[in-house]
């Protein structure tokens, strides 16, 4: 091999973007699930395929990670925004799972409003991933996950409230308050990933 | 000390036989527990036992790696080992605490489904830990492990489902969702604990 | 800069007591929280602000960390530290937030216990930061710190007996759940900090 087409260190760049690529495929699941007129059981087949294949990339990330020797930046940290990323899989791919097996009918109207923060989280993270390389205006792209998540945890404390009004029934409020949670987690997984990719920054600067 | 009869190293792997023996009888005393025959308060308490026998094996493996210059393998990959270990022993210990706390009568039989899962992940946890020295079969410790993953998953789910299905009181549905997600987090304990044994193999090999 | 007055690792040392010192502000407020003559809301806006000095002093150690070539004790034990106690403070503001949000009324007496176990635990904490200068009676502050966590974890049980012992709600029940939780959370996230002190002592003894 005289000479490469491709850097050996982009492709830690690709895999990064393909994870990020996951997210917006799953918090679009996420948002067909919410609707009424979906067919839930197929959202959720799609969705646990999105999480499998985001697994892939997860794994794929850490298997390079192993075998390279010199890495574009601090291998704990790639370990870190690699497994990152695939924690707020986990959470949409759980709040998910529950809306299909708690068969919830009408969601609380505010939930949407979570989800459309998670859409625009994921959104903001494809399009920082590439940046890593030129560790470009990584700072708005943590600065404003952080307002996001901000927002998302106002919304949260009024869903509970909402769930506690009295308005539900004990059951009913379990379960909501289950997919809630994990909504949240999901939220707070990327500000998770924003102060893994702000470190990292800060170290390469 | 002229001469050593025991390799120094080969402790590190009695340490993580005597870990995983530990979770061996745990499940064992989980498995009592779930019994209506048991006496409860008895088999909680010999589960207390074995949960701080297994802290002391966890901190004598830290205080080894703390000591030793030359580690078998990579120093947080012990750590980690060691910690994903007494994970799953808290986790076990819980739920044997919430069934004697909850005062709960006879448990859904499915919980029993996921106690087995628990025993079979262990048997396979002590089996493995032998082999880290030689690096033997690892690859299949870990299929398996997520193989009994996702069995233990799929029943966590028909469990879920089961207690919202109006079967059960509100304050009823509470206590055993605690413990179901107990145990369910003991089977995802164990995952973790495959795949940090994976993560081991990968780097030695 | 010919000379400095204050040598740099001093600082590392500041930054931990200002962060024992927030938590010790948290304690207190969590305390005036749980009365029914308090003003809530701005109590609750108090521990806010609290939280996110308690956040500003993390960022510091962590930027220090980056920045400084040869630190007193391990880097990543730094980390660990500097991130277990804001930890802690995540827990009580958690709890503060709650307690608000939930609109519970006169709290179960058993829960001043567990305020007053994370006010000594504040306070012992505190103390034990700037000994992390001389490394000096770690020990004790990590088996006092440990002795409370188990009394704790007693307390914890009997509010959870009391909670499901008929006497609430189904919905009450899940809120004061909640919060007993988070202060049992933040009891264990002492326990952890205690741990990384005691790993602290122990290696650079």
């Amino acid at each position: 091999m005289a000479f490469r087409f491709r850097p050996v260190d982009a492709s830690f760049y690709d895999l990064f973007s393909e994870s990020a690529q996951h997210l917006v495929r799953g918090a679009e699941l996420l948002a067909e699930m919410l609707s009424d007129t979906s067919d839930r059981p197929t959202v959720a087949a799609a969705m646990r395929d999105a999480e499998h294949a985001a697994d892939e990339t997860t794994h794929a990330i850490v298997r390079r990670v192993n075998s390279t020797f010199v890495t574009p930046f601090d291998r704990e940290d790639i370990y870190d925004l690699a497994s990152g990323l695939d924690d707020v899989m986990d959470e949409m791919d759980e709040a998910v799972d529950l809306i299909l097996l708690y068969e919830v009918g009408t969601l609380p109207a505010e939930l949407s409003a979570q989800v459309e923060v998670l859409q625009r989280c994921a959104e903001l993270t494809a399009e920082a991933m590439p940046r890593l390389q030129a560790m470009q205006s990584l700072d708005e792209y943590w600065i404003e996950i952080n307002r996001l998540e901000n927002t998302g945890d106002k919304s949260h404390r009024r869903i509970l409230a909402s769930l506690f009004s009295g308005k539900y029934e004990a059951l009913e409020v379990l379960k909501l308050k289950d997919i809630t949670e994990a909504l949240e987690g999901a939220i707070d997984a990327f500000e998770t990933v924003a102060n893994i990719v702000e470190q990292i920054a800060v170290k390469e600067s």
